[in-house]
């Protein structure tokens, strides 16, 4: 059995579960809403990620011995409450913004709708996977606008946290990025693995000859040679003496790279290697990639800055609760009012809306109390949330590869309805504004 | 069994394995060294973190047939080698930096002995682990220097990926952090859990005063109430009413905090509370637990820039190889040449000089090939390294709540070292000079 996921969370959602089971207030219905109160970083537009590996760990959520043993020797909760734990299910209905999609802010890109006590101890295991994998999917596509038709890799999983390194190879496949470095995120969602040589394959052989020559043998002509762990003229020469014109590529991971590799394209060039390819490799960002839009580079490598969000490590996303029933029964909508944090109470629908195919409007109608508001009454709008669990039970088709491919797909047809504003790299306010209109 | 971790790799680690493998390379000894080149964000130090995790992880580092299928259907390696893979284990030696330990420019924080082919397939799981942790522990640590004698507990677990939430709950209570509110750390690692409710719990009632009262019923008068749901004097008011002066603490979630916490002191002493306690939890990061010093807050809790690095999400540090056997058995130092990434060969031993208890350099003496250089030939210094996996057999004092708790010492008596000019927030050279001698 998979190991649980319970505990990948906040104490205090037990605490207040326990207190609610203490009150009856536990069972009161409620809808908790998933969203940002702004873009991090000046962005125009976010992308969500996360959501189908959300609903794999929702299916692990539950309190076995261990969790339960834990919560009762450290006191979380009294007894009344660790039974409840005991036969913990979801049996809510969550409803959201397909992964893949854009959202801005306020867009309600989740919402959990169920008791108090089932809902409220989900916060922070999805703020958890929602914050980092939109904000490494975020990043993800603005490198991809900046890298335009050039095919992006993604090999940044020295430089974040091991399995957050999945989860942000995942986040860049579905953000249009192409391939991943890392081998469990082909294995667990299907992506296209890459790779083939660091500079410990040069050192650890006497010369780089040996080294090029081992790596032909092994990997065949079509390789990719790294070609700056020494000199990189003779980097470029022993390559292509040892491989002939047929060489796959090279590879540069250090230099001024708009220079190095005007270089290098001229030297394969001279050295009858024109179809050789270049791929570039060293501390990449959106910046860096849209910089070298006019240099002779065929592919790109992109790490440190991709898995941390390119400065905006997280997507900043809270989870709020927005209606409840009082103890009639009555639905209510609820918002905190503190300072520069306040909310909006009500459920929310959400619709982007269109005109000539380029969206317009973030349009978010908020109910007054639990009812579905309406819809958008615009002429040409797209409504933005599907359910994803219905009364407990997971729709499979989001998960796995199935789930990474069908996200990958939305998030081309998502951004190809974005204005041409959007596809700026500087800061800036939400390519579309967020209109707010009743139920 | 547990999981395995053998394929949160990049895959260029196992083509250069089968590479390797034949042409008759994949045995030769090498020594890898981990480093970081430089100190990211202008820190005066770095803290070590990481190495317990890494050292569980690699108790699960094994190819199983899941993971030798996948290699296979991938074909990211041949026949010889997914049999070499079958048998791997570890057979090599690790000798590193304490958890908790401090490290600066080219400290060689981990040093991994073994052959080619079971020494360099461990880089980027070692770099995933060491690159967050250690991060993560250098910001808890500033922030634990700015905090002075409150309490800190890491709340963040909602703003990075759902296990790395783990890891920093870990690596910010190794760095002076008291507390998390992560459960899964709790469990895990014995670090003590910490919360009690979210705005939520006051919206879930019908007045604030019912959420203040069922808290109190559940949790006791000691307890710390949320004050800001609505409006903060009111909330002052109310909480007070309900528990008597005898009320635990207030907690305090927005707006501008040196003005608040100073008004909340007031009322609170107003209403004859003058021993509840204040927390502050918004937004905080050592500039702004520096700026909150002279204000009369009782604790603080931090979140999102603690789990981000505060500024610095990954250490950048990185795994090369300094020495290996050529086809002879001798043993020669190597270095890569690349522009701006050039390392220094030959394996290292390091030693912190002091002067009277103060650091004064880390002094690095490099060997011409595999052997330990020297001692320091210094009166005063500290040796840095210690043997954590000695040919396979991984010490386990290192693993657990054990090696959390020993590392949260070691980092005491470490920082003790340090000369005051490290405790500044500012942008600034390291602390103390590295200095490199011959062997």
């Amino acid at each position: 059995m998979p190991e649980s996921t319970a505990l990948l969370t906040d104490r205090y959602e037990l605490t207040m579960l326990d207190a609610a089971v203490r009150d009856g207030t536990a069972n009161r219905r409620c809808v908790f809403e998933l969203f940002g109160r702004r873009l991090p970083g000046g962005r125009r537009f976010g992308v969500v990620a996360g959501t189908g590996r959300l609903l794999s760990l929702l299916r692990d959520f539950r309190f076995g011995e261990d969790e339960l043993r834990f919560l009762r020797d450290e006191r979380v909760v009294d007894a009344a409450t660790l039974r409840l734990l005991e036969q913990y299910r979801f049996t809510g209905t969550i409803t959201g913004y397909r992964e893949g999609e854009l959202y801005f802010p306020g867009s309600p890109v989740l919402t959990v709708e169920g008791t108090f006590a089932e809902a409220v101890i989900l916060e922070t295991l999805a703020l958890s996977v929602l914050n980092y994998d939109s904000a490494v999917a975020t990043a993800a596509a603005r490198m991809s606008i900046a890298a335009g038709s050039r095919p992006l890799a993604e090999m940044g999983s020295r430089r974040t946290s091991e399995q957050a390194a999945v989860a942000a190879a995942r986040a860049a496949f579905i953000a249009g990025f192409g391939a991943t470095s890392n081998l469990e995120a082909g294995r667990r969602f299907g992506i296209p693995t890459m790779g083939t040589a660091a500079h410990a394959w040069t050192l650890l052989h006497d010369t780089e000859e040996d080294a090029f020559r081992a790596q032909i043998a092994a990997l065949g002509v079509d390789t990719t040679l790294l070609i700056d762990t020494y000199d990189i003229d003779r980097g470029v020469e022993t390559a292509v003496r040892v491989a002939g014109p047929g060489l796959g590529g090279v590879r540069i991971d250090s230099g001024d790279l708009p220079v190095v590799a005007a270089h290098v394209r001229d030297r394969l060039d001279a050295l009858g290697a024109p179809r050789t390819r270049i791929t570039v490799t060293s501390d990449l960002d959106e910046y860096a990639l849209a910089a070298l839009a006019a240099s002779p580079v065929d592919a790109y490598g992109v790490g440190t800055s991709l898995v941390t969000g390119s400065g905006s490590p997280t997507a900043q996303m809270v989870y709020k609760l927005v209606a409840r029933q009082d103890s009639a029964g009555t639905w209510i909508p609820v918002a905190k009012a503190s300072a520069e944090k306040a909310t909006t109470g009500g459920r929310k629908s959400a619709f982007r809306t269109l005109s000539g195919g380029v969206a317009t409007s973030e349009l978010i109608r908020v109910a007054d109390g639990f009812d579905t508001p309406h819809g958008s009454d615009h002429p040409d709008a797209r409504a933005l949330q599907t359910v994803l669990v219905d009364h407990g039970d997971i729709d499979t088709a989001f998960e796995g590869s199935e789930g990474v491919s069908a996200a990958r797909a939305h998030h081309i047809a998502a951004r190809a309805e974005l204005p041409s504003r959007a596809l700026g790299l500087s800061r800036s306010d939400p390519a579309i504004p967020t209109v707010y209109a009743a139920g």
